[in-house]
């Protein structure tokens, strides 16, 4: 009835020189992905009161898991002496990283997406542990980051353990650990579609209906147990949400939005360039992991301390949801503590990231969005004081963009801040700029700020999907004269020049009329200044 | 400060042996395409009025613009000669295609993807003039189709005759083409992001910066002038999408979703079944186009009467948004009438499509979605009638199942439910449905509603999208085992044979010493009865 899918001989071609692993059929993938979504939420669930936990010690020295962390948090107890809760929890998180599991150190997502394109799908299960330890240690004692890209980490080593144990088929466990990643971010933030196309546009390398469909199956268990768990409310409760709109937005307004995607886009830059900085720096400070992450951790409280004292509230320590929903409240920021709070909190996670904390970089820049937006808002109903801006509805847009900017993946922004939010009214401007801030972003540095951290380590990822449109072309077109024969012995620096000459893009190197191999130059130019001096026959 | 695109050395590679064409960057290719937004948006409304004129002028006698498709009209005063009003507005249509365009003939989707990947990206301007009259005057005077198609159609038709004028490569064609199919549906819709969707899901063959943003910018656009033009409200008003929902769903009523998903995907199968057959036996009939048309759209005129005698709608007729709204709106339903609509609207479309009329399958998927989705639903609280089981929520969600199973693009079904119904309540559900739908459709058959057109004709079409994990493997994997050396006069059959042997992909066809050629054998497959017993020089 149905013909042969042409996507299992791709398989075949992408595992071919692996060992032997078993493949599942589509249903059984599913039904394993829905033993996964329970895990990741329950994994999830766990993450969650762990931070709450930490929290509560470190900040107020009670035992207790209650920790609303939209709320602003009553003042610490410790008054000055908070200083030193990030400290504390940091050389807690730099011993478990250092000591159980180096890859739970960071963000989280650069980690993953490693281990798909570069270890095999192989995300160790000890991961999962550690990860929970040291990001809900980090969060909880105020470092300045995230709890998505953990919990991504996390879900994607439930599932590349379980395909592990199963004996899966590459392709197969980077798809379960897809899902695993998928279903965690579902569960946590409420958003079921954002889970399916985070899954989609940053992790999985091939989107067909045999990858697609358990990832879509592990999310949507995730979100039901994790609405079961947390309830049914969106990450953000946003009062603008309600509002019955009847009309099409002012267009001095959509201007503004526009002009709110190319800051986004400026901003997403500049945030990637001072974390990738901070990454470099810190490691290169005197003394060791310990001193380094203590010199960090200090600048992370003192600033958070120095917040409280002008502000009353702790704006950049964790996660810094109570900022972002006071913002999308409605509550009047000046545009000062704005831009303040936007520099500090870029500055903030950088610091943290660098100096080795572990956690995400999805919430500071939701924060970050929140603010810019807000700013941008303020802005306006300064100049065009009759033409109805709101600054929660441009801080919405801003979270927006700056995700997309940040991250590159433009639908999973659009739809996370969907969905996170409820507010259906702004989808037009959020459309806008978050295409704009992308645009602009890739224009000022083709890397996200997942990517980049892999380019900088000489790994790169692929950033672009595509069909191969070879599939449908006739086969005469395809003995195409864009090859070259080779011999192997020829250096690469010369063979990139034969290449450049004509536009050809496939090498065949030939050892004398044998064929000894055959090299795509898509390939080369990301390494290109460290193998030039090769020859074909050492590729 | 950007690094070099690896997209652009593909690109190269697509176009290699193509005439040479303009390349625009990234934002001057969104301003053009804020400028077929626009285009596409307005023809979105020319189009609406036109199928208003017709139905008005054909069922009522009346020269007026006036047209909710979403309320039931009055009884036609012609009574039983309203049959009548398909065949006359069928020999027109025949008339205007034959004449002008062939390739407006259909429901339009798999005409602009033959044109994607078979055409160069050409579709031609009149297209858009043509589809837009024979169209509005098949759904107009009572022919069983829908109205996106048609406006994807006219869509892709300005998209690519813009670039056509600015003598565009390929790559950026088709950008335009996809960003004015998508325009077209967001503007029609009022789905900004379900525009997106399809034309990344259905028409872009490859999804990256450089052919996504244009994209966004015209959906964006599209959407904007639409809501002017038609006002901020969705495709359907949904009482039941403001109902405050604060428990997880049932599971029960979970249960009954995903069994709803299996039945959706069973008869998506049969509607592609019964189509494919309709699309064969009509031109197969004794007479010539006209004849074949008369009789089918006397079919279609006798049953939509039928209908109308026994219940007071014409509910086969058009578009059916007007029973899909009264189905949402809770009207109860009997089992019996929903089982008929469903068998009824699978045969009157494929009958309206296969006798020649002009219009698309996704206002039918919805409508055959609606009535299984009621029908479930009413079976549900017949034998759980404690479990708070409502007609219209599983409707809604057959609607999104059958239109993924129908069309195979799952993210486009589930945002596209979501914005032209606003429900996002049954979320969970409808991700679920919908992912069950997809998998039983492609366990069923590989093909759905688009592209088993093309298959048909010989012209099959990827289905699958993937990054190339070539591009970031060490070279020394690349020069793998999994090709092949064959002498050029091997006959395909014996190629096949040894390809199938050790799993390689890659034949390099040698001729002595020298390489003849390159064979990707994932290309053979689809014509290997055909050229099996040619050599692989004919190749």
């Amino acid at each position: 009835m149905s013909s042969p899918e042409p996507a299992a001989a791709k398989a075949v071609n992408i595992d071919s020189q692996l060992p032997e692993g078993r493949v599942f059929s589509v249903p059984t993938m599913c039904m394993i992905a829905f033993v996964i979504g329970l895990v990741a939420s329950f994994g999830a669930v766990v993450f969650r009161y762990l931070i709450s936990f930490v929290h509560n010690l470190l900040y107020y020295g009670t035992i207790s898991f209650e920790y609303d962390a939209n709320q602003f948090g009553d003042p610490s107890p410790f008054g000055i002496f908070i200083i030193l809760a990030p400290v504390i929890g940091g050389l807690i998180v730099v011993f478990l990283v250092k000591t159980f599991a180096p890859e739970a150190k960071g963000h989280g997502v650069p980690e993953v997406m490693f281990a798909i394109y570069h270890k095999n799908g192989d995300v160790r299960g000890i991961v999962a542990v550690v990860k929970s330890l040291a990001s809900a240690i980090s969060i909880g004692s105020g470092a300045s980051v995230g709890r998505e890209g953990p919990i991504i980490q996390i879900g994607a080593s439930f599932g590349s353990s379980i395909a592990r144990m199963l004996n899966l088929v590459r392709w197969q466990k980077i798809t379960l650990l897809s899902a695993g990643a998928g279903a965690g971010i579902a569960a946590t933030f409420n958003t079921p579609l954002g889970g399916v196309l985070f899954a989609v546009e940053m992790l999985l390398p091939e989107v067909s209906n045999r990858t697609f469909l358990p990832v879509v199956v592990a999310t949507a268990t995730a979100t039901y147990a994790g609405r079961i768990a947390f309830g049914l409310d969106p990450a953000f409760l946003v009062p603008i949400a309600n509002i019955d709109v009847h009309e099409a937005i002012d267009p001095v307004q959509l201007v503004f939005f526009a002009i709110l995607g190319v800051l986004a886009g400026i901003v997403s830059w500049a945030f990637i360039r001072v974390l990738a900085k901070c990454e470099d720096i810190f490691p290169a400070l005197p003394g060791n992991d310990y001193t380094q992450n203590i010199i960090g951790m200090l600048i992370i409280g003192t600033l958070s301390y120095v917040f409280f004292t002008t502000t009353g509230q702790y704006h950049t320590a964790g996660v810094g949801y109570a900022t972002i929903q006071d913002i999308l409240n409605g509550t009047p920021y000046t545009f000062i503590l704005l831009g303040c709070l936007l520099v500090a909190k870029v500055f903030a996670t950088s610091v943290s990231l660098g100096a080795g904390a572990s956690g995400g970089v999805f919430s500071p820049s939701l924060f970050i969005g929140a603010t810019l937006g807000g700013l941008v808002g303020v802005a306006g109903a300064y100049i065009f004081p009759d033409h109805g801006f709101m600054a929660a509805e441009f801080a919405l847009v801003g979270m927006g963009a700056l995700v997309g900017g940040a991250t590159g993946a433009s639908m999973t922004a659009i739809v996370m801040i969907f969905e996170m939010t409820r507010d259906y009214n702004v989808i037009v401007p959020l459309v806008l700029a978050v295409a704009v801030a992308v645009g602009v972003r890739r224009w000022l540095i083709q890397d996200n700020i997942y990517t980049i951290k892999l380019r900088n380590r000489g790994k790169p990822i692929p950033t672009n999907r595509h069909t191969n449109m070879y599939l449908v072309r006739p086969a005469t077109e395809l003995m195409a004269t864009n090859f070259k024969v080779l011999p192997q012995d020829m250096p690469v620096r010369d063979a990139l020049e034969a290449v450049a000459q004509d536009g050809s893009e496939h090498v065949i190197v030939a050892d004398g009329s044998r064929i000894a191999g055959f090299v795509r130059f898509g390939t080369v130019p990301y390494l290109a200044d460290r193998i030039s001096g090769q020859t074909l026959k050492d590729l």
